[in-house]
């Protein structure tokens, strides 16, 4: 790689050699309160990438919920149930700490908008630098780009129908 | 899912089996004029999801290049040479009809920015609508962030030292 | 349109015709805790554009207001006394069921940054999906996109002058 | 509007009275080329607002086109012929200049994403301050917010299948 | 500064003649629950830009905070007690006012991504046009830009080891 | 900074004393084809933090300009004329290098909206990792932040009135 006398450069860089036997485990990690076709578009995406994919509910006691944890738990498991390749799971704590008890390797996560990507970013950087758990984004489709839990939330708390924004 | 009298939500979501015993094969597009750490670091972190990825050097003939497409070439392969999971390849035409013809099914793409993401998003959803080709993103790590090739080839014809913006 | 023996475009798209001697009615809804300059930019440059705009003060019972409900609604009503166009109404649950209401068939929302882009895309968006109600948005003339009702609020609550920020 | 002995806010603005007998008429500008689905989206819903919307193609002789000038105002009459509040017309120099001749009060743009909203800020509040011209926006339906007349030329100059993006 | 008979343009533009020997005073405002490298990393590169730099903790009444205000206090001044040119303080009321009080002429503030610069913003420009302090912005070293106080203390209560981030 | 048993932070940090009797430097680099009032809010706003501001015209040979060079560098001139701290420069080259040269230690630069953020971000982390030179931005004044050089220059282009934008 040398052009018009700009020193030329040397590649000594360390690649590291990756085994791929290793099943590959990603978390979903989420409120799911409710579980939206947003959601469902990314998790259908991503099981080519993936031996398993577990869906992780966290439960965070200090938020209010819409849907109770257990509602919130049956309802994905109904959803997936013919689907060995994805579990259901509630956890609480750090999310990189519940990654490593299950012998997760990534996060996967969706992105809909760059406001969703910013917040993203800062969290996904803090997992791998502090807890070395990389994280793997997918881009919403159009159609389910504007579809989230809070405007299901909202739409519900007035009495609307939300029947196109969940499965 | 019922609460406080809204209505139950059926879940009649029809979700693919996918068989999982197929080989995951990615294409990292790019120019690579030249490839940067910022490259590397992303190629790095996706080597643990995918069998195959492989490095396509678009060569677009109607954008100018610093290096030359074989300089490029020639430089990308010496670097990744101990790694049988890395292929480099040239291509012309769309990104999507070069993945159908590797047998890729996905793009994999680095995200810096939002900027950067709302660039990738739109490319992104025209591939998989027009194309059926999906795309995965890994987002830089901090300390590669700001590094672009365009950067690199700005310090190049200025006669400054960007040795350590590249492998 | 063709070219270079791209294959031509045929355009059988349909278009509906739309008879223009109704009343076109656009509501502007918000919290007005308190009425901004940004607020009545905002209304006086989409005066012009409509028959009716609905000032439409939410009663959100969860949210904590710094000024009462009553008065927010009297010092907007005082201020476009003079104007026909112009009504101002409370109301609670969700807008798109209160346009339906009124017969309007907008909601008109301003835009100062992309922060606030990215917000109103996804409410625009499902408010079209669900409900049918379509938005129209002004970008806030310059000199007003930093002002928005809460940092009236902080200003107020630390006894500051915000004079210059409201009508 | 008084709380707590916070000074009470007098409100003596200045509300134009706006006479709403004259025809509205937008000017919605672009290259065109080619006229995507994405357009037809936002002329269409905002045919509810205006008398007449001019579709204006900009003949602007320094950019490069794929398409001619003629064929792409045939193939948009074409497109409209059943619409009578629909005008197209070709026109250079400054957008605002030609509201003005034709005496249209308004400027109508789509919004993709925060970087369509970026651009057109800065193009909206230098039409409105140094030409008088106000702006009004749609932000595009989600399955056409990935649309662009770049990327459907991109995917012609390459020999693939645009067709899901045109009309 | 004429051009192909573009009219010449006339510079009347009045310029304040500053003297430069008052002391530059900025102050540093924010929770600092806790201080991380992200702090340190923006004053330590404004220090050569100021006379004296006040690190003003807000002692905010209505937010919680993990830190006492105390601690908050303590930590900070410990670490800096061998510099001279750093004060630490703290603060209730706007900012603004508590720079006039210091006789501070700027706000200083990091910038980590654009969710950042569009809420800093609309507080610098509200800061100048209301009280006329003015606001200085660095931009976070690559490194540190994902760090923030809300991930530290996301990682604090969930029991992780938060010791990379803070100094 | 203890609390509920969490391990106590110990803060060896290590500051750098500065010595801040040295002569401050900044170096505003631009185009400025041509300068406008945004340029000029920006120096008005940074006389305070500096001894000396360099407004360094970049003769870049490659980019076409509507101003001459010299045009440019004389209608600055005139402009600060009366000012002893502002000095006016060409340069080529890397701007980091000619702050080197003129013993600047800061670039200063103005922010308008989050895509001048973006792009200025990967510059400034470049100018400090690779040339050590660090940048001091300000966020432009309302009124100032929808103007650019380019909008001057499309509206000088096609004739139009141009001069409330310039000084």
């Amino acid at each position: 790689m040398t052009r018009k006398g700009i020193k030329s450069v040397s590649l000594p860089y360390k690649i590291d050699i990756v085994s791929n036997t290793t099943k590959k485990i990603a978390v979903f990690p989420g409120s799911f309160d409710p579980i939206t076709l947003g959601h469902v578009d990314i998790i259908n995406r991503a099981l080519p990438l993936f031996d398993t994919i577990i869906i992780a509910i966290g439960s965070n006691a200090t938020k209010k919920h819409m849907w109770t944890l257990q509602d919130r738990k049956t309802a994905i498991e109904q959803l997936f149930k013919n689907n060995n390749a994805i579990k259901v799971a509630t956890y609480d704590g750090l999310t990189a700490t519940f990654c490593k008890s299950q012998g997760a390797q990534f996060i996967l996560r969706g992105l809909r908008n760059s406001t969703d990507f910013e917040y993203e970013q800062t969290i996904a950087q803090a997992n791998y630098k502090v807890n070395g758990i990389d994280s793997v984004f997918i881009i919403s489709s159009p159609e389910y780009g504007f579809i989230s839990s809070s405007i299901v939330r909202d739409i519900a708390r007035n009495g609307g129908d939300y029947s196109k924004l969940v499965p």
